[in-house]
Order: C-alpha cells, then sequence, then structure tokens
C-alpha cells in the first residue's frame, strides 16, 4: 500500500457505499465504513473487506468497518456520505464534534442542495474545523448489493460533475477525488450540481401519475411502462422549468432528453420514446407502493429546493409546484415545510448577487 | 292525448336526451328533440319516436327532431337541455331569440354552475323573455342510447335535486317537472345542486392519478381498479373542502362516502372498499385516453367554479385547485381560464350577502 494515498471514510453500508468501499479497496486505498446496521457491519469485518464483481472485480480492503462514527472519520482525508438525502442533516450533525482542519465531506450524491444543506448544519453546530464539502451530481456507479459485504457493480459512469461550496475550491477537491476517480469532473458550482439532479425531475411527478398502476395487481416497468406519451410530456414541460430557472442562474443546463442522449445514447422525438430506446430501463421494475424515495426523498430534496429558488427569482415554476403539492396532499404528509427551501437554508434574506457570491465564495457578508 | 300536458323541447340528442324524449312520449306528452348530428333527427324522425327498454318499455312519440332549434322550443313549456357542460354556453346563446314568455329552461344536469352560466348568457345577449332557469345535479337515468332512436334505460334514480335561479321559483319549477317526473325534489337553491356535483369529485382527480393505466395495454375498471388506496383516500380528503365550501354557504352537504350509501348501497370504511361494494360499478370500464370529459369538463364546469368560490370565501381548497392545474398541465391546455369561475360569470364583485340574494331572489341590487 501507497503510504501516500488518502484516507476515505465511507458513511453508509448500502448499495452504493458498498461498491464505493469495495472500488477504492481494489484501488488500494485506506478505506473505513460507517454504517448504523451491525449485521452489514460485522459481515464487511468478517471478511475484512468487500467482494466487488462487475463494472470492477476483485477484493477491496476495508481497514475498519464500524457503527461508531468518530473511528470511521478520526484521520480521514474524504468523508463521503452515501446515504438517502434524508440522511444527510443526522449525518452531519453527527459527524461535526469529530471533523478535523483539511477534511472534505464529498456528498455522492447530494440530491438538490445537499451540500447548502450540510453546510448549515456545520454552520449551525458550531463546527471550529476548516472543511469543505463538495456534492456530485448523481452517483457513479449503476449497483446493487447482492449482501452485506459484496457488491454488484453493473456500470461506471464515463463523467460525473462536482462541484464544492464555496466553488473556489472544487478544482482543489475535484483533484483529490481524481486520484481514485478520475470520472469526476468540476462543476460550475453546486447550482450547477443540484439543478442537474434528474431524480426530481424523472421520479415524482411519475410517481403520481402513476399511483393506481403502482397499487394495482399488475407487474410494470418504471420507465418503460410508466413514462407514457402524456406523462412523458408533462415531464418534458416541468423539465422546461428546471431549465430556466438555471438559465436566471448563470447556467446552460441541459434538458432530461438531451441528457438521455448523452448518458444512456438513448435518442427519441420525446421523453417517452427515448427512455424506451434505453435499454438498461428494461430491467427497473415499478415500485409497488407509493411512499417510496421517489416522493419522500426526491420532493423535499429535489423539487423543493428548485421551486423555492424559483420562486425568490421570481421564475415561473407552476408544474414543479404542483407536484410538491400533490405528492404531499396523496402522501397526506408535509413534503415541503421541511424540504431543502431557503428558508430552512437560511439564505431566503440573500439577494441573486449575495446569494451567488455565497455560492462561489463562501461568504455572505455583502 | 292530454291536451292540457306540458310541451318539452329536449335539446340533445345523446344518450341523456333520447332517454328523455322517449320516457316523455311513453308518458304521453306531446316532445320535440334538437340535436345537431342529422343523422340522429333523421333516424328519429324516420320511426316518428324513440324505441325505450329496460327501466322503462315502449315506444315514446316525438312530435318533432330537428336540426332547427326554433322549431323545437317555440310553444315549448319545459326546454331540457341534456348536453355535456361543454356546450351549455353555446346551446343558451342559440336559444335567446327563441325564448318566451313562461318557458323553463331546466339543464338536465348542470354540472356546477350550469343555471348561473346560462342566465349570464341570457342577460348578456339581452334576453327579453321572463324564463326561469333550473339545473339538477346529475342525469335521472342510467342509460344507453344503443344506436340513433332507440334508448336503453338501465335505472332511474329516486330522488333527483332540482333548483332554479331564483331560488323561490324552485318549487313552481319542480312542480312542473313533477307532471311527468315524481322523481325530482327542490333543492335549497342552485348551490346546493352545484355543489352536490359528484362529478367534480369522482373524475378529474382519479383520471389524473390513473394517467398511466389510461394510456396502458391493460384493460380497466374505472372504479374497481382506479380508485385504489391512495386514490381513495386524497378523494375524501380532496371532498372535505368541497363540504367546508358548502358549510360556509349555510349548506350541509353529504359526503361522496356518505352519497354512496345512499345512492347504491354502498358502504365502506373508505371511498376505496365502497366502490368496490357498488356492484354497478363493475361494468364502468376505465377510459383510455386522457383527454376525456372526465377532465376537459369536469375540472372547467365542476372544480373551477368551487375552487373560484372557495377562495372568495376564503375555504381552503388547495387540493381542488392542485387538481385543476395538473389537468391543465398534465393536458397541456388551461381548463381554468375558461372555466365557470365567479369572473366570468360577473359575480366576483359581489358579497357573500348580495351573491346568497342573487342566488335566492335573482336580485343583483343589494
Amino acid at each position: 500500500m501507497n503510504e501516500n494515498k488518502l484516507t476515505w471514510a465511507i458513511i453508509g453500508g448500502g448499495n452504493g457505499g458498498q461498491a464505493a468501499a469495495g472500488h477504492l479497496g481494489v484501488l488500494g486505498f485506506k478505506v473505513r465504513l460507517f454504517d448504523i446496521i451491525p449485521e452489514t457491519i460485522m459481515a464487511i469485518n468478517k471478511q475484512g473487506g468487500i467482494h466487488v464483481e462487475g463494472a470492477v472485480n476483485g477484493f477491496g480492503k476495508v481497514e475498519l468497518a464500524t457503527i461508531d462514527i468518530k473511528q470511521a472519520v478520526l484521520g480521514a482525508d474524504i468523508i463521503m456520505i452515501v446515504a438517502p438525502a434524508l440522511a444527510h442533516k443526522t449525518i452531519a450533525k453527527n459527524l461535526v464534534p469529530h471533523l478535523t482542519d483539511g477534511q472534505i465531506i464529498f456528498i455522492h450524491p447530494g440530491a438538490t442542495f445537499g451540500a447548502l444543506e450540510v453546510r448549515k448544519v456545520l454552520d449551525d453546530e458550531g463546527c471550529k474545523a476548516d472543511v469543505v464539502i463538495a456534492e456530485a451530481l448523481s452517483l457513479l456507479y449503476a449497483c446493487r448489493a447482492s449482501k452485506p459485504g459484496t457488491a454488484s457493480i453493473k456500470g461506471i459512469k464515463n463523467d460525473l460533475l462536482v462541484a464544492a461550496i464555496p466553488a473556489a475550491k472544487t478544482n482543489e477537491v475535484v483533484k483529490k477525488l481524481n486520484q481514485a476517480f478520475p470520472q469526476m469532473v468540476s462543476g460550475k458550482n453546486v447550482l450547477e450540481t443540484s439543478l442537474n439532479n434528474l431524480n426530481a425531475v424523472m421520479h415524482p411527478a411519475p410517481s403520481l401519475l402513476n399511483t393506481s398502476m403502482i397499487e394495482s395487481k399488475h407487474e410494470w416497468k418504471y420507465y418503460w411502462d410508466g413514462i407514457t406519451k402524456s406523462v412523458g410530456a408533462f415531464v418534458e414541460n416541468l423539465d422546461k422549468e428546471r431549465i430556466a430557472l438555471g438559465k436566471a442562474l448563470g447556467l446552460e443546463l441541459p434538458s432530461v432528453l438531451e441528457l438521455y442522449k448523452v448518458l444512456y445514447n438513448a435518442e427519441g422525438e420525446t421523453l417517452s420514446d427515448a427512455v424506451k430506446r434505453n435499454a438498461a430501463y428494461a430491467e427497473i421494475i415499478g415500485q409497488k407502493r407509493i411512499d417510496t424515495r421517489y416522493i419522500l426523498e426526491d420532493i423535499p430534496m429535489g423539487l423543493v429546493p428548485m421551486v423555492s429558488l424559483a420562486k425568490k427569482l421570481g421564475v415561473p415554476c407552476e408544474r414543479m409546484e404542483t407536484v410538491c403539492k400533490l405528492g404531499s396532499f396523496v402522501l397526506n404528509k408535509d413534503l415541503i415545510s421541511n424540504g431543502r427551501t431557503l428558508e430552512n437554508l437560511n439564505l431566503h434574506e440573500t439577494n441573486l448577487e449575495e446569494f451567488l457570491k455565497y455560492i462561489n465564495t463562501g461568504s455572505k457578508a455583502s
């Protein structure tokens, strides 16, 4: 083992966390893994690491798997959070007492405003350590953890946008991440990574418009059956609100239809056509209940922050807002008030200039 | 034929119109029928009436079927409009030049605010005739017109609420209607008939939450498959907004769940359960396209007027409003601006007291 190599703490032992830990182990990095499920931890410690198969093959040594977050992060160079966005706040809170100068918190992925939320928690908790927070726009892997200690990596993305808060630190962070992951490239700022969170576009609206299908006796494929002509058309129009929001912030965001072409080589006149030309989507089975992360996470940590920002800037966002409300009503649960709004991030009193300054330099002073 | 019997002009030769015309003919009334489709008119004239089967059996003589509305209404006592709510405005406009004192325009059914809309058209067109406008809360029949000239009446409701604008005229109108239809009973006012338009509750939201099912390869039953647990729960909560609106207007409206018990003897803890205990619903097949009257009519002529009134009165109506917006977005068509809003009925500047006075007495003066 190269003693100059970075030490990574992976926070989260689900599919993505085990894939990342196993992959990093195979690459020869020092790896620790934290999770709250003792069975996962024990299985990994028992075999001393994670078996990885698929796009990466081998045994990735894991120095330590633990349910004690302190042990995982002590001396780590990069703390990689691979967890549901709903858990980011709690994880950040638990990290604070153990953070030290120079560490990087890398949220992989951050959903929308993940880095901003973690930054807010650190500030609220009076964190004194000089750390940089970064987020990726999605998960690097298409993967499944078949059982604790084994990760099946079906695919690795060629490019993955990463940005830090403040943006001035992005290149420095990406340079470090590149030691393990050459796929990671610098985004303009966390607005670019956050507003390219396609889960916000592709999950809540189609799920809600599929409510009866979800609760039916039918087996169905999420994209192939769920993105019907009308569902696809609605999503494309909702996506235009996201793109307009980006424009108002100086970003040229690709449309979801354009991204399908780039990411999956799936072209079509319409979104409904395009998803059917993505062979990988043949395997994605539709959910059998309505209260899943596709709504519970992708509304409060996806659409809600976009709506909050769009309203602040006067950008029309009625489709996104309608989906947020509908999701709250169908699940009979307020998914908006507790979401990542500008208010909840304590950024509602900044104007556009101050907001962009904070995003880019980290300074709130005007 | 009894010369004292009323003369009826039926406006609309669809399922309901032919059932009503045939039924009235069987009962020995003088009947004329207007429709815009020449084939329907020719078929009825050729046989001199309408064959009726089912709950009513016989041949109902039709004095005249015509595509000339003037000929149909000249000398008619009761002008019964049995047509899609989207057509009410045009029909009213076409009626104006031919109306005479003492005629009753009976909208069967009026959807929501049908009588108010027709009244507005008559006022705008400078109608000088002293006519009374009334509306029924739904269609008296469960029926199907198998071919032009034959109506199959599967069922006749035991009670059907009718109200006139002004409400002071309701008893007089119902007395006349009772000469043919003892089932018709006086409602408090057109707010009671309009706010009990259950299509507004049972059609748009379930259709939208069934979008993917509608556009799927599956055959499905509208109520049995479409009102899933989550769809039913959403509709019940939306229905509470309707009931609260009624309360603000002095009406004790039954819930949709209570009405299922009364109308169909279908009881259940939840709406999703109750619809499955209504055997008649086994036959109701789900639509195969999203742009049907269930949205195109029941939003602008159902939910939109309820939302408009609720906002005026400060009654929460977010679920209803969300469905109106979602329908507009999914169909990519503005279903709100052209709906029966208080603005479009020129009633937006009245306060509650003036509004109720107008509903009850027909006078707008305060």
